[in-house]
């Protein structure tokens, strides 16, 4: 029975190498017969299409192609989609959400990473203990009498944008801080601020009361740009400005202006475009940390990401409540 | 009745600044007519010998003179000494503690500092993200095509040398992390090791099976080199060693000299001697972070030390239980 599905496996070698670990191999081999990509590219839409008769489930991952509405037409057999990557706003056509596809998304384990880099970014900010790498090794030198020790993390007052995957485990690393924690989500409930131990505020009251500011609002038509530069004016000197989220959500023209006039300090993982231009302000200033989109991978969390999917469908073909499924009425909530 | 309560304050108003908060100030002036340092420097023996006749508290810091048995036969109604800052081993002499004088110390406010320290650089080490400060500003790049995302914090084999008040506030930090915790602590109940929900194990145990090691132990006769360099060269390979406690308990030339085969990385904060010579060889290695012995300072920790003596000196004279309290008994094996 196992050995008469058919599982179709898009991601190509390379990427692979990262993603898909031995466990993750036998659990979709004791599933039926995978139809690896040997190809060592990208299928593309038309080989896709071909694939997809006769298809029980398809592992799909950054590059794989959507899977539209002639895809789904194809799909004969095709119950379970598991994206091994974030976002899946696009993965599946609506008819395919509509023929009750399941879909499935390792988002929550990207989420783990990115929640880790934030309070990361959070202690590195407020303790400024970065600047020891250039003081001990390039000046070779020692504290200066009148040292600033920098800040504490405890007891901060806290501004998350968004009580979205990743701001509820940013909520949840925060705990043993003892921090005043707001939130601003029109989406929460009254009952999960009170399980989150939250407050929630407004867009407004979060920017001018942050000690720091953590956004991680998804990509959805609500909050394009919804962080705007009376936003960023409103940011309290001092403060620290965490973004890893997607620039969608904010104005990043005014963020680097606001920036500019060293009133306070960021850790920005995410630009517009992407690479960031090699002559951007932003590279110039020494009040904010970049990284290059980095936040929401870690080697164990990239090679966790076809395994947690391939033992969602695992648990799908054994009739076990899932764990990464989407709900379709909530992607356009989403990242 | 208050206002006849002797209080002498010895730290000099230069270090005052940065720990005596317009709160300290109040609580103390509330308890009794208050004698300030007034020379800018520190008192001597003799004149802190002059000062104690008729003191009941004595606030004591970095650089006070040490309350010697010859102190404690002249104050004849000192009760109470609260130390704002780490160590007081030495702060109080025997006579003091055998005639019932009570020592308070402040390390709990810095031990809140280090934990968070060492939190920071655990992060840091497994993530490798302070690289990015490199690539994104002075390479003007971005990430490569075969870029290593550095390691998750998450369910790592952590082993906790001393479950000391650091080491037990680290423990705390990393609950949310759901790391494996091993401690090395011969004086750590089993019941105490329960409720931590730690594993008590050897201290050769610990060297070879962690992924990353954090040393907290305290300075007593038994922790004077106790890692000695057959624990440093069996260290696993990639894994991180934190040292914020003292260069007492470890051979600093024998980590050296097994840093410098570059096989695992390393956040120091503490050297012998301090401040760590220009040349040392330790400034010269990429595998390893150092500061300047500044893992126990906050800007807002440092100005809670004398206000958080100054709430136990008032619970004392109120008659109520003390939080900061030293046990003679356990001066020995304490910090």
């Amino acid at each position: 029975m196992a050995q008469n599905r058919k599982i179709l496996y898009l991601p190509p070698a390379g990427l692979s190498e990262n993603i898909l670990s031995p466990q993750a191999v036998a659990i979709l081999e004791s599933l039926g017969t995978v139809f690896w990509n040997e190809t060592g590219r990208n299928y593309t839409c038309d080989e896709l299409l071909e694939m997809l008769p006769g298809a029980a489930a398809v592992i799909t991952s950054w590059g794989s192609p959507q899977i539209t509405e002639e895809h789904v037409a194809a799909a004969d057999e095709l119950q379970i989609v598991g994206h091994a990557a974030g976002s899946v706003k696009t993965r599946l056509a609506p008819a395919g959400h509509e023929r009750g596809i399941v879909l499935l998304s390792a988002a929550d384990v990207i989420a783990e990473s990115v929640a880790e880099y934030t309070l990361w970014a959070m202690l590195s900010g407020q303790r400024n203990l970065l600047r020891y790498e250039r003081v001990m090794k390039q000046e070779r030198g020692w504290k200066s009498a009148d040292e600033h020790f920098g800040h504490s993390l405890y007891a901060k007052k806290i501004g998350i944008v968004s009580a979205s995957m990743v701001g509820r485990r940013v909520i949840g690393l925060l705990k043993p801080f003892g921090c005043d924690v707001m939130v601003y989500d029109p989406y929460l409930s009254d009952e999960d601020a009170r399980l989150l131990d939250v407050r929630p505020v407004t867009l407004e009251e979060l920017f001018a009361a942050a000690d720091i500011i953590s956004v991680h609002a998804p990509i959805t038509p609500e909050t394009r740009r919804m962080i705007t530069r009376a936003h960023f004016e409103s940011i309290r000197d001092g403060a620290l400005f965490v973004h890893t989220a997607r620039t969608w959500v904010l104005d990043q023209d005014a963020l680097t202006a606001e920036l500019q006039k060293n009133r306070f300090n960021a850790f920005i993982d995410v630009f517009e475009p992407e690479p960031l231009p090699a002559d951007h302000r932003l590279r110039d200033l020494d009040n904010v940390f970049l990284s290059p989109h980095v936040s929401g991978h870690t080697s164990e969390s990239r090679l966790r990401l076809v395994e947690e999917i391939a033992r969602d469908i695992q648990r799908f073909f054994n009739d076990q409540p899932l764990r990464l499924a989407v709900p379709y009425e909530k992607l356009s909530i989403m990242a």
